[in-house]
């Protein structure tokens, strides 16, 4: 057997969670919340099994849930997206990228990743025996040249991976950055693979700027979607994609065989959460409250904080800490001294580049955080 | 965007399913029970969800999940399995099929796959920009002559497919298949997938002969395994892969990043639900019943029952009924007319080969087949 990936190991979100587990320490590495999903959701899920809906869904997802994604899409976009053509339910956010990827990539195709990028992206286009053309942001502010984005284009570019808001980055574009998006994207005809998972944590006032919401970026992006991030059941692997019916087409050739269709119960549970506005509206200030908390123990603490508008991590440089640490020996460190489990930021530059800051998830319980700022407090 | 899968339809299937839903017809294509799946396995979901299991599940399964699994692969087959480097949950058998294909396949490799065969493994194959050789059997007996698939092989040959009990063939290999598929894989040094999702789906007193129980075989094997059909839980779309840890490394890298890991609340029930061996010991039973309602019937309505020794599908040759129709036109006309929808087999064959036979499900509610058996009566 020849390795498909022969340079991958363990995610780092692996590779830190156990790190936590083995040393008890309080984990704020993966991103996932330690507090229970609503009860109407699991209610739900409980109701949609014990009702017998336990057999194959469509291979595109259950109608009632498409009617609802549109539904919402409308709400939030004051855009139509037909249910039945442009929209397909996916086991999770990480199949629906993979997916776009292997439809999209061929062999020799290259693909635009902006660093920091979530580490799915880089092996799912090595996999289809395409190149990635990287283009590094730096600490503090992480923004994007565009120019720089552009001379990284060449001819054989087909697809340019965003992710908005940025997770690790924590940054949300601006009109602006769309708007230059969708130039560079029309001016060489590109693909837009646009993971928008964290749409609704979005800070304080800040806007989220969908690609969706973008008339020319629409008909050229898919755009990517968690249920477990957006109803903190990130176990139940459901999310969508939504595409122009021609790029839905072939993204549904690749779906069909690769996963033919998903978890049935859980969609109609979600539909029916869905139903419910409020379950998607109320999620800045509901984690407002988490951030404040966090980001006061992180100073207390001596980290220097670098201002996010998204996600829900908080990035911090903790050079007045530990000035001569790496990033990944700093992340082990404070686990292992300090009983706090975080990322290094290097393991999403496909260079190891290090700016020396790491990222804390503050989905967490108020007490939890409390707890990992008493222990934070060692450090002052 | 230039297509991944130019020559890729809907699965047929979804056509199936759709003409019969249009029609009203009883739906005997598509491989799905109409009857509850055990009330002990959905209450176990409820339960699971209700316990909080809604955050992700570590990427190779849940722990209580691997180890029930081992435990039952030795209760099974009398081997002994590591659930830590062996065993990993996927989104139901076809993502872990496509996951094998995507780990072993680079582009211009060549994979073998004996024809009729299920209709994901080629798309599975093509997407990785490599070349399917295809073996085809021929209807009424469908065997495996060795030499012609050994006469396939060439030097870019990585990867045998085989599905043992074969749908849509309804065949189980011997102990003597299980020699020749292991003597000409350790000859030309190939791996094996197995897909061995009906492995409890064998009639009478036909005993599977799985690759895990052939020494030789399991060193070089991915076993695919299905919850859905072993459980009558198609829609959850939970199934694992055991392979040697070598090979299950390779998985695992591909595994992480095409859906990273699988429905947790579903995974607790399952281990639940498998601490109960008479849950998947008395399937042959279970289906003797229907099998011979459903035999019955078609021979009373003047079809010619191929006989089968595995799945949940009867075969039959319906020449004396529509001696001029292709397979595809008689399931068009039977849907539409008689009201009981079937698959052609041609569909099955990249050549469109047509033997005249149809493939009908019997995973179905007696009544169902009853009602089925009235309408076919009519072609008597
Ligand atoms: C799939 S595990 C990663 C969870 C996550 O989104 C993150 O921590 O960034
Ligand atoms: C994924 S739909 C196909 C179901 C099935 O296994 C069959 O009908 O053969």
């Amino acid at each position: 057997l020849v390795s498909k990936l022969p340079e991958v190991g363990t995610t780092i979100f692996t590779v830190m969670s156990q790190l936590a587990n083995q040393h008890q320490a309080i984990n704020l590495s993966q991103g996932f919340p330690d507090y229970p999903c609503h009860p109407n959701l699991t209610a739900a899920l409980a109701e949609a099994t014990n009702a017998g809906h336990n057999q194959y869904a469509p291979m595109t997802g259950v109608p009632v849930l498409r009617a609802a994604i549109s539904q919402k899409l409308s709400l939030q976009h004051g855009i139509s997206v037909n249910p039945d053509t442009e929209i397909t339910i996916t086991a999770g956010a990480t199949q629906a990228i993979f997916t776009v990827i292997a439809t999209v990539l061929h062999a020799g195709d290259e693909a635009i990743i902006i660093e920091p990028a979530y580490d799915s992206y880089a092996p799912a286009v090595i996999a289809q025996g395409a190149v990635v053309k990287r283009v590094e942001l730096s600490a503090p502010s992480y923004q994007i040249d565009w120019s720089l984005v552009e001379q990284s284009i060449s001819n054989k570019t087909k697809l340019l991976i965003i992710n908005n808001p940025n997770n690790p980055a924590t940054t949300n574009f601006s009109s602006e950055d769309l708007n230059q998006l969708a130039m560079i994207a029309e001016k060489h005809d590109l693909l837009v693979l646009a993971d928008e998972v964290y749409e609704h944590l979005v800070h304080d006032d800040a806007k989220h700027h969908s690609v969706l919401s973008h008339e020319a970026l629409r008909s050229r992006s898919f755009a990517i979607y968690s249920f477990g991030k957006t109803f903190h059941a990130t176990g139940w692997k459901m999310g969508y994609c939504v595409a122009p019916a021609a790029l839905m087409a072939e993204f549904r050739k690749i779906h069909q065989y690769l996963v033919f269709s998903v978890h049935t119960p859980s969609q109609y549970a979600l539909a029916k959460h869905l139903e419910e506005p409020a379950h998607w509206k109320g999620l800045a200030s509901f984690f407002a409250e988490r951030r404040r908390l966090l980001a006061d123990g992180l100073n207390k603490a001596g980290f220097e904080l670098i201002p996010g508008q998204g996600t829900y991590f908080q990035l911090a440089k903790y050079t007045q800490i530990q000035p001569q640490m790496s990033d990944v020996a700093f992340s082990e460190w404070l686990t292992k001294e300090i009983g706090v489990a975080c990322i290094p930021i290097s393991a999403f530059y496909a260079s190891g580049k290090d700016d020396q800051v790491v990222r804390f998830c503050f989905a967490k319980e108020l007490a939890t955080l409390d707890k990992a700022n008493e222990r934070l407090l060692k450090l002052a």
